[in-house]
């Protein structure tokens, strides 16, 4: 399989460089690809120096079967089609493509069905958006999802390098005026602003978990409202989630069928300590469940606490099973 | 008036005597109160170094009129009684008092009215609440609350000293096996525990905001539902609200209610990246509330976000503030 990824630079591309790796992804040639910013420099993937291309370069000398994009939105909306028409599928990690119709928006737990031959587009979801429907697929199955109220506590290294670089300064001590990633400090703070803001006073970033989501569970009747918070964690997103379904459900199954779900940990015993945290998640592909318990407020309600490596299960990881996915069964 | 403050050498307790300098509290003598453990030392008061007695010497010796109590529940539990038999007016910030029938839980610009001569023991609310009711309470009186959904972003400031030494010592790369406050890492972490668990599967935080803000508002019909989480914030508890009122509202009339209510800073304004953040809410009294937004998910929907110095409004100013009442209109 010649793969080719797009902004390997970044920390998602990097990732995915590791996880292609740990996974023994069938690659024959690993094409390397980012912005002529990066012009003479070479990555490493499997032992190998590899030297990075210019998606200009790689469209006119590669013919990539695949190609992971994650070079945002504006690269992805300009070069996706380009790659497609050459017949190569993109696994788009951008916010690009993800809601236009016709255009799969998959985890490949929750909605592997909606892959076919011909899309050669393909939308890996937002990061803070696939773990939560990771958890929420099966209980909605089960119990329908009425209405979720969701407040994420998400990392730093969501919004990419300058942001980690902001944060690293700012433990250092050091003051960085240029270059923030943010407009605000994170070290030791908390900014409920993930993503730009719309004029009705939500970010993208809460949006994203309304809209995706809908069409991950293939269900526009879920009422969805989300506040959605940068927190100075270095990894791992973490997600209050209060769920109101439409049926009645009992807490020791709704424990089985998580615990039955492929990508699903359940670390829940309170007595002991144990439930999800974001600095535990490092590293790890699975969505860890827990917190799970009724609400009390309302007819059919139900708490848990989902966190997950943002950068793996979140971005990387989702894209590559998806790729993974396409050679099994698509292509 | 002779004041002692008991617990004085904890965090809410120096945080008590720099706000009561601040505010140029009539105090005549101040009687610093800790365990036998502070025997010997003195604190720093308005330039004047005091020596530090027990609550057994000030009840052999001294004979104050308020008692600022802030040295845990049971410390309150045992000695409060004692305190009020003789005449003084206990405010403890504990929550041993704070459900108990006939114990005003006071929140000075929401019940003050509570207060009265003949309640010597009153009660201080947990941090995470004050600053919530300080916020809901004109919105409750204006559209009638009919359910809550609460997620929290609580400093480790609010769990004590040990917290801040486990956050430190985590910060400067050393490991802190003894004496951690925490069962896990604090430092670029989540924990979804906030002091103790219950067989049902909350933690003593998140059924202190059901049920201290139902005595408070004086409503046991407001539905209630939270999940409180530690995040490595140095001072400054966070707060993602999801209010469904009774009634219909506008958001412009939410705003201008929010303006005028005493104690409230609205800080909404996204475009700008102007709305409330813990690093910002340090030494200050106040509650600040922003991403003020309809909830479109629900009839009657809202979701806010509100911020306020857990160390300040959320124990020793409120604590104050209710002395402060005391004196001008109750005693």
């Amino acid at each position: 399989m010649r793969l080719a990824v797009v902004g390997v630079t970044g920390l998602v591309g990097q990732r995915m460089l590791q996880v292609l790796e740990e996974r023994s992804f069938p690659v024959t040639e690993l094409i390397p690809v980012a912005s002529s910013r990066s012009k003479g420099k070479s990555i490493q993937f499997k032992g190998k120096a590899i030297p990075v291309k210019t998606v200009e370069e790689v469209l006119a000398q590669d013919n990539p079967e695949i190609a992971l994009f994650s070079a945002g939105a504006g690269v992805s909306k300009k070069w996706a089609p380009e790659f497609a028409r050459k017949g190569c599928y993109v696994i788009d990690n951008s916010s690009a493509w993800r809601m236009e119709e016709g255009i799969p928006l998959v985890v490949p737990e929750v909605n592997s069905h909606t892959l076919d031959r011909d899309s050669k587009i393909i939308a890996n979801p937002n990061c803070s958006t696939i773990q939560m429907v990771v958890a929420l697929n099966p209980l909605h199955r089960a119990y329908d999802i009425k209405r979720l109220v969701i407040s994420t506590y998400q990392s730093f290294t969501g919004t990419g390098k300058n942001a980690v670089d902001q944060y690293t300064s700012e433990l250092n001590g050091e003051a960085k005026q240029e270059d923030m990633a943010y407009p605000h400090p994170i070290f030791e703070n908390c900014l409920p602003h993930c993503d730009v803001f719309f004029d009705n006073g939500y970010t993208k970033e809460e949006l994203k978990l309304v809209n995706e989501t809908r069409k991950i569970l293939e269900s526009d009747k879920i009422n969805i409202t989300a506040t959605a918070v940068r927190v100075p964690v270095h990894g791992g997103h973490s997600e209050a989630i209060n769920i109101e379904f439409e049926k009645p459900y009992e807490t020791s199954d709704v424990v089985e069928l998580l615990t039955a779900t492929d990508g699903v940990v359940v670390q829940d015993n309170p007595g002991q300590n144990i439930y999800p945290m974001p600095l535990y998640a490092h590293n790890k592909d699975e969505v860890f469940v827990g917190r799970i318990r009724r609400d009390y407020s309302i007819d059919n309600g139900l708490n848990i606490w989902v966190v997950s490596d943002n950068l793996r299960k979140g971005a990387a990881t989702n894209a590559i099973q998806i790729a993974e996915y396409l050679i099994d069964s698509v292509i």
